[in-house]
């Protein structure tokens, strides 16, 4: 049998700062479990650009289409601002998503013990807090048209059509209900059913669903509310299910209760592939974070988590996920900290590879 | 001269109970301070459609295009959720924004000292807090066509538009410039420029618009960086331009963030009538709250001090405005709390009319 194999596109920014950190995990894996990846590294993003004058070659595309998951940096930058829209680094993760077909999007929103201070948020607020954020990603107003600016009369108009199927609805409605089953049993749907015709569809199609989990606790939010709530008292969630444009806004600022955005992972899933797993991209929910780019300042914490999570969720390696994870943990409770989570007493500076190093000797 | 003319529409929930307490408040302008306003009353919402069938009557409707000022109490609850959607109470609201045009939602988002403790948020994050966000109202995808719930093949799809002309967006950065000459000086307007055209329109309008205020620090920010920003540190902000969804999502974070939900007011504010003044609406922050409707539990003071703004804005009585404001701030400082607001020590609980009270006595 073959290895599996995992596609590298560290992108722009931190990106192949915090990969650098990943890859030196994956040949630990190999050297001392005895697991080995088929590893291919490619250009995603700004450097994409910069290389072929796409933010995403097609071989690169195909590349992806064949692999068992593939591991994203971040991508974007001021340099490419100036860019024209169908040129902009996004768009390279756009049609990543798009093209794979990667609709459900999976944005765990914890806060790990030994940061619970660190957060803007009152220590009982969220210490402990466990959620998972489950956003839509293929489909919504990023897809939708007609779009693009138009001439009308004697001015410009910008125009973005929000638009979802039935099917849409219910495929990531099914992935947030599966989830929940795992874990506390309960779902949360949030949407503008009282202001969109979309979240009429949604409201409905997530209901039905839930009538085959009826195990599953089934709560409907506006998403202000639900925005709103999640600053109140998080921990009032398990399993958060929505679309991508309320996704976007909500996982970012779940991620930022946790005080641990530096930290925090993400998996986006598709359809089953022949051998039963799903097409899958791992990223880091945070940015490329120019400003702090070359300095080796960069956390590589949710990187290497974002390939924990392809390790449960691509590769059935489910206690290997957890080896990772808790030695994350340990490192974070022996207090080396990364130049974002400085601040408390008694804690350790290190670069980004110092906390690589730290991970690799917790391993 | 006539009296200037205010039309209330207390609506759902606990809409007529906080409204009650404003009637008092208008009641003791004109006792004790000779100013008397011309006051009418209708329904609105859930309660316009128990009577008339419709959540907005075209009679109520002309009433309000013709007053100085509307002040509305909140719509909706459960009792209507299962009507069309054309009905719901919503609509009502959602009516009388689009057809006074009222394009420019100011939604202070006010830490209020004396509650600072009660935010779930750090005190040293939310102390002092004073910030505004200024939200687009009468467009976007609220109200673009196409919209609806459509067959196509075997199934249904739901569908929204957004769309932004130039002109709305130069008319509400406007707005939010002139808010900042009065206030901090700068400017943040909020977007996904990286995924959505209307988002490139609406940087590009607001920053030509920007050059006519050359003492206004501008920045842009994606939308959902911008919520995580608003949860990390609000103070970064002074006042904030951003679309109608968007301001729908980040202005009920921000005002959670304060801690007092059941204090936020907001104006609506439309073009300039033939006297000069904005066609106006005010409204609380906060919803109609039917869990506790009719239990005297009900904070009055987002509704009082929307009251407020309403001297400021429409009537040109910014002197009013600060006397009320000042009552309010003197009557949480003495430790009166409503429902909404108990937790602390050494603060004494009030009904909805004991705050009404304590507000009056503090005039
Ligand atoms: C980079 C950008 C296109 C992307 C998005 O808007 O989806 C990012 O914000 C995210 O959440 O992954
Ligand atoms: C009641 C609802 C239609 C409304 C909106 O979505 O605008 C409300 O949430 C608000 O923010 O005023």
């Amino acid at each position: 049998m073959s290895n599996p194999s995992l596609l590298i596109l560290p992108g722009d920014g931190i990106g192949p700062e915090v990969m650098a950190e990943v890859r030196r995990i994956i040949a630990w894996f190999g050297e001392k479990r005895g697991i080995t990846f088929d590893v291919s590294e490619d250009l995603v993003g700004g450097a994409a650009y910069d290389a072929h004058g796409t933010p995403l070659h097609d071989d690169t595309m195909a590349k992806a289409q064949s692999v068992d998951a593939v591991l994203l940096g971040a991508v974007g930058g001021p340099k490419y601002d100036g860019l024209d829209f169908s040129v902009k680094p996004e768009r390279g993760l756009l049609r990543l998503r798009k093209e794979m077909d990667l609709f459900a999007n999976l944005r765990p929103a914890q806060c790990f013990d030994a940061l619970a201070d660190f957060s803007s948020l009152k220590r009982d607020v969220v210490a402990g807090l466990d959620i998972m954020i489950v956003r839509e990603l293929t489909s919504g107003i990023y897809f939708g048209e007609p779009r693009g600016i138009i001439e009308e009369g004697n001015e410009r108009v910008g125009i973005n059509t929000q638009r979802y199927t039935e099917s849409e609805i219910d495929r990531v409605a099914r992935s947030a209900f599966e989830l929940a089953m795992k874990r506390g049993k309960k779902v949360c749907s949030m949407e503008k059913a009282n202001v969109m015709e979309s979240g009429i569809l949604w409201r409905e199609v997530v209901t039905e669903v839930g009538k085959d989990y009826p195990e599953v606790e089934l709560s409907h939010m506006y998403a202000d509310a639900g925005a709103m709530q999640l600053v109140r008292w998080p921990k009032q969630f398990d399993v958060i299910v929505t679309d991508n444009l309320f996704g976007d806004l909500l996982s970012d600022a779940a991620a930022m209760l946790t005080g641990s955005l530096g930290m925090l992972p993400s998996a986006s899933l598709g359809a089953p592939m022949e051998n039963g797993r799903p097409k899958a991209l791992y990223e880091p929910v945070h940015g490329s974070a120019p400003d702090i780019a070359g300095q080796a300042k960069a956390n590589p914490i949710a990187c290497v988590l974002s390939f924990a999570m392809a390790l449960r969720y691509s590769f059935d390696l489910g206690a290997e996920a957890e080896r990772v994870e808790a030695a994350v943990n340990k490192v974070l409770g022996d207090g080396a900290r990364t130049a974002d989570l400085l601040g408390e007493e008694g804690v350790t500076p290190v670069s980004t590879s110092g906390m690589g190093d730290a991970i690799l000797a917790a391993l």
